[in-house]
């Protein structure tokens, strides 16, 4: 029998909007939050997999139906009860605690109801008029983690927690949204009026340019920086190949050497090459590795130039007092960027700028008429973004739940869990650990019959044996991904241990879950293990 | 008594993660979110008015701590309570009927559920591996509204819905960053390869103009169009000086002949100057008024200029049969904005671009070792954004449960009810309409003692009267808004009916609650008269 077909229409659609006077309603509409809330917490505990084996291919043949249909399809209900067993299935269980290949993971709980409060709420923070005091709750939050950077007076924050023409940082989407906005202020600043030349941001890079008798800016960093800054050079309008890579040293940091020898071959162009910002890595998103950020830092103040640091994933374990100590010089940053849904366990998507200047972003504010009033706390004046959810308030309330001691005990549990497992990898003689973890990520590659016998000097033969190494580690990785129970990631390091630059497939773990173990590790260590001996051998 | 202080420890931080397994636990939990879910709302609607009276200076005052507490500060239980009694007070209601001032307005409260889900699963879309079957989904939903606006053919959805190497359209998370991202696209198509030249992208717009022989690149907008799009000038390093504005016809459309105009002028230029795009406004953000979509569309077509059209607020009406000819034309642009914030009435923030091409976001690729690999169906490689939540999911169950019809009548409402409301205004001696409705958006002013009297000549003596005008309607809008029970915006035209194109104060309403009814709308004008009396006469 045919169902009855709903038909769209005007009173239902209105209840839709009202909250419901009756009790049944109200109840089912608890049940839903229920379903959603357990429902879709019992089937990611059950489901012990990473991810179902129906492939790609199959979802994608299944959603290939690109027709809106005119009337309702589903009841909330059905769409609900669908997205619990028909998507969630082929979701990826991130909440694992075998799911250690990326820098995403179980949040707690509450963070689900936070997020749920930021909906009902609606909230824009683009202005004052549709948020309020979200608007003024965000203010707080940021000048909370400025002072957990940068640490500077008490009534330095006095002056600037709540001061409408000054901005301590800001709120945007993601990490590479954050390194955009940094970049994006360091460009206008290397700019300033000079004679009939009024701005870079109001007259563009060509007149930028001329006017200050430039050829070309450059943004130097360690090889290991995030591809995003790659991306900020194009967008920006100074062409990504003036990013330049530096080559790091053997602990995974920016070769500081390098660094200067660049430096030195800029200098010989008289001028004409400006260095447009230095950055240092608090986390390289492939190593976890911290570059020295006070000798960066020393350079940059020195020669005037803006120091960025992408603490993307390193930046929350400042909180740490054990381990603040990796970052000794971050406050010379004149700009930071933090991700939310990284290291503060927040629900997609929240990434943070910050800035040593509260003026800093006064070269990239805007106004009109309706919105961004000069002089308003309309928080959209100088922001990348325009509308936008009050993710502040999740953050606010994190920290409140947590204590920076909560989050600390986070940190030191994922560094402290990473170290063990690098000892394990390396007890193995069918592994070797490749990047040792500052934080909680490192790599580690399956090296059969070859462990420590590469010297690095790269002959033919070695050349040969990284080659056969590069295909073990990644055919592993992919049968291991495809198993579905659990899921370490692989990325490609030119690394200066072992093989001397030479490019080298890695296994990658990033060790953020508090479920993770070193039971659950040593098991992924055997299932590789197995893998590759029914595989290759 | 004190309080007995909380202290981080691993248990309970394990707790947090874990999904209870005791009932009471459970029920807790669930509480927490019916709390949330009607404590909310019941606040929201009991609470008639929008904003409570406590000024911005004691919200201030009370939100100045920026010490991060060692300890926690507060359980889940007492965040949640603190920010439904003394946080939501005061935020903004923009759930009342009564606030008809911007583009937020309530949402149907399964959007919320909706949103808790995709916070449940955390899923990041910027890859396969973390999100899986929503990466999946994305596409056949960018598909969706694709055709909904392009009406391509049966086979060209079916070559591209799921094709890994085409991208019919990005999420972002607003409007700016969808601008951001056609403007960006454009400027990398107007710089092909040429010589040794590459592309804009690799090299920057320095060299990109010299390949070129160009100096100049320009966007040619109506007066009325978005201020994002003068950020995306200056970001994307062409200046937002020439990011040029054109004067508007009676309809507050763009003038076609001064467009002609200034192209005209441009041509004079011999090529060193460079239209990167003409856009088309579609739901202008003052006043809903649509441009000659298909005018510029032969215009950009004939001369092979990038059309882009910002339909952030008008878009989703194509969806009514009744409304879609206002968009006439629209399938001819290389690029559309859409957000999902405003009349897809998700919840914040969700923008969306689209491309006719499906080949167009080409430019704007990126790749790593780690993420991103060229061929994967890795969202990231096309995107401006790099982590994103999975915003897709929410607007294919909105979709599904509204159905286009669903979704029509409520814009069908906003239209016929702001077209009453206009004649209400224009009824009332009090009172003129400035800018008519031609979607659910219109503009009007308190004009006591000169309603049809400007001549629109300017003569020093109606200046003189504007001047007052302005001042009136400024205060009344202010008063209005401070009393809280209903919220109207103002922004400043310089429109060319009445007074002619001088500076015009306007109150400006914007119709998308489909609880706002004439009722509602003339008790808004009766407090509007009502204040006028009581401060002016």
């Amino acid at each position: 029998m045919k169902k009855s077909a709903l038909v769209a229409d005007w009173n239902t659609l209105m209840r839709t909007f009202i909250r419901p006077d009756d009790e049944r309603t109200k109840a089912t509409l608890i049940k839903y939050m229920e379903q959603i809330q357990f429902g879709l917490h019992d089937f990611l505990s059950e489901h012990v997999g990473i991810t179902e084996e129906v492939s790609l291919k199959e979802l994608s043949d299944n959603l290939s139906d690109t027709r809106i249909s005119k009337n309702p399809e589903k009841k909330l209900a059905d769409v609900i009860t669908d997205l619990i067993e028909d998507i969630a299935p082929h979701a990826v269980n991130i909440t694992s605690p075998y799911f250690v290949g990326h820098m995403t993971s179980a949040i707690p709980f509450f963070m689900i109801h936070l997020k749920t409060i930021v909906a009902a709420l609606n909230q824009n923070v683009v202005k004052l008029e549709t948020s309020k005091v979200c608007s003024v709750l965000e203010k707080q939050v940021l000048a909370k983690i400025h002072r957990m950077i940068y640490q500077r007076s008490e009534s330095f924050y006095k002056k600037h927690v709540q001061n409408t023409n000054s901005t301590l940082g800001s709120f945007v989407e993601c990490g590479t949204l954050a390194n955009i906005t940094a970049l994006w202020v360091a460009r206008n600043k290397l700019f300033p009026p000079k004679g009939n030349f009024t701005d870079v941001e109001h007259e563009g890079i060509q007149a930028a340019y001329h006017a200050h008798g430039v050829e070309r800016c450059v943004v130097l960093v360690s090889r290991l920086g995030h591809y995003s800054l790659r991306k900020a050079g194009g967008l920006l309008g100074i062409g990504n190949q003036n990013i330049i890579p530096i080559d790091i040293d053997h602990n995974n940091r920016v070769d500081l050497k390098r660094l200067n020898d660049q430096m030195q071959e800029i200098d010989r162009d008289q001028g004409k090459t400006r260095i447009l910002a230095i950055i240092g890595v608090a986390g390289a998103t492939e190593t976890g590795t911290i570059d020295p950020l006070r000798k960066i830092g020393e350079i940059c103040k020195q020669r005037k130039i803006h120091f960025h640091v992408d603490a993307a994933w390193g930046g929350p374990t400042i909180m740490s007092e054990k381990y603040r100590h990796l970052f000794d010089g971050i406050e010379m940053a004149d700009s930071i960027t933090i991700d939310g849904h990284k290291q503060f366990y927040m629900p997609m998507g929240c990434g943070m700028v910050y800035f040593r200047d509260p003026h800093a972003m006064d070269v990239v504010a805007y106004h009109a008429n309706y919105i961004n009033r000069p002089g308003s706390v309309d928080l959209g004046i100088k922001s990348l973004s325009g509308s936008r959810e009050a993710s502040s308030l999740i953050l606010d309330s994190a920290l409140k739940i947590m204590g920076s001691r909560g989050y600390s005990l986070l940190y030191e549990h994922g560094i402290e869990t990473a170290r063990e497992f690098a000892e394990e990898i390396n007890k193995r003689p069918l592994f070797e650990v490749i990047t040792r973890p500052e934080l909680n990520i490192l790599t580690y590659r399956l090296c059969p019959n070859a462990k420590g016998m590469l010297s690095g000097r790269n002959s033919p033969k070695e050349i040969q044996i990284n080659e056969r190494l590069n295909e073990i580690n990644r055919t592993v990785q992919r049968l291991q991904r495809e198993a579905g129970n659990s899921f370490v990631s692989r990325t490609t390091l030119k690394i200066l241990n072992g093989s001397n630059g030479i490019n080298t497939v890695v296994l990658r773990c990033v060790i953020m879950n508090p479920m993770t173990n070193m039971m659950i590790l040593r098991e992924i260590l055997d299932e590789q293990e197995d893998i590759y001996r029914r595989t290759f051998t």
